[in-house]
């Protein structure tokens, strides 16, 4: 156990006050692998949300990991970056860092930005020029920085149900092959996810498109929370 | 018994001497609920498939169904038409035959256009201009045709191994709601495909944009024949 602790990574989550971040911080706490720091634009926000993953840890009687609060500027000391934004905040997020901070990290994209036809039950992707939000995302961040994709497609009501096990797939794309399997190691160490090699950020795009589909097929079917597993 | 042939309706595949209509004919034939019947450009290569249909029905003691040979033209003829051509041979294919032909047919589309880099092990659409092979698809036939996307995401080396079960889904999109319903029982006769109702054929760009990701995805994680199931 003591080895354990020494060797934890840190995994950040930037915006991680939102539904998905604190879910997400949840479920990698549990996980026992990874300790968490949930940054916001402030501080208190993301200490509380933190005392809400640490009270839920102590629930359940989970001893392994613990979570932290930080300004998203101190996530950018973490091992992993989740960037738990909406799109249009990405850019002015990173502005305010600095985009130094980033400079040889993994950093995670979960951000699917989509067109929304909630009347006709329809939603679509709403595809940035540069292919995807992810490879917007390379865009903004220096070039030492790896980007990948991960956990887009789980439906975001489902992260805060811990008694629901994530039994689905999760594609994680990237062009620098350790900062994937390191995603990917991170992905199986939450609940049941099953994480998949997608190949290089130029397929995350399509990775993006399939959270709106879900949401549509949820909304036509008379389904929630849909989620994809692929076999 | 006698009922049921009177109503049976019949599906016709266009391009089905293919691996991908073969296969399809023989699924569809098994399910017990429908005639089939195999279009190709030359009526003897058709009337071959068709022939291994009905050995295959024999072999499998199944007497409900039917399979015929015939020409892309004569496939007109049927409820539902099923289109299984790669799609750079749909216009040429709808030309020779006639748009009119399509006069308020129910059509589906299998096609997914893709730019395939093997070497990099990794597949991404071709997306045309319409948004999808479906869109264009749409664009080609009279405004009385009723489009609607099916069994798309498929792995092709899964339809002739019919010691397998298809447990997978197929989204069904389509703006004409009669039509989609037909499409979705027919995906529901087929081994144990779960049909969804995708939405309006707006979304159809997302459905065929899977293919080529079970795809990468087969290629970076060692699987064959990966397909997607929604839960």
């Amino acid at each position: 156990m003591f080895i354990e602790d020494v060797n934890k990574m840190k995994v950040g989550i930037m915006g991680g006050t939102g539904n998905i971040g604190e879910g997400l911080a949840r479920r990698i706490c549990l996980g026992g692998k990874y300790d968490v720091v949930i940054g916001s634009r402030e501080t208190s926000k993301a200490e509380v949300a933190a005392d809400g993953v640490v009270c839920c840890l102590k629930e359940n009687k989970c001893t392994l990991t613990t979570c932290s609060g930080a300004t998203n500027a101190d996530v950018c000391d973490c091992d992993i970056i989740i960037m738990s934004l909406p799109f249009d905040k990405l850019e002015s997020t990173i502005e305010t860092i600095g985009k130094s901070k980033f400079e040889n990290k993994i950093v995670v994209s979960l951000i699917n930005p989509m067109i929304r036809n909630p009347k006709e039950k329809y939603f679509l992707p709403d595809c940035p020029t540069e292919g995807s939000a992810a490879l917007a995302l390379k865009k903004l961040l220096p070039e030492s920085a790896k980007i990948c994709t991960g956990f887009n497609n789980v439906a975001a009501g489902k992260w805060m149900q811990l008694e629901e096990e994530l039994d689905y797939s999760v594609v994680v794309c990237g062009d620098d092959a350790d900062a994937k399997k390191r995603v990917m190691d991170l992905v199986s160490s939450v609940s049941k996810l099953q994480p998949l090699n997608g190949g290089p950020l130029a397929v995350s795009g399509i990775i993006e498109s399939i959270t709106p589909l879900v949401i549509t097929l949820a909304m036509n079917n008379g389904l929630k929370d849909v989620g994809v597993y692929f076999r």
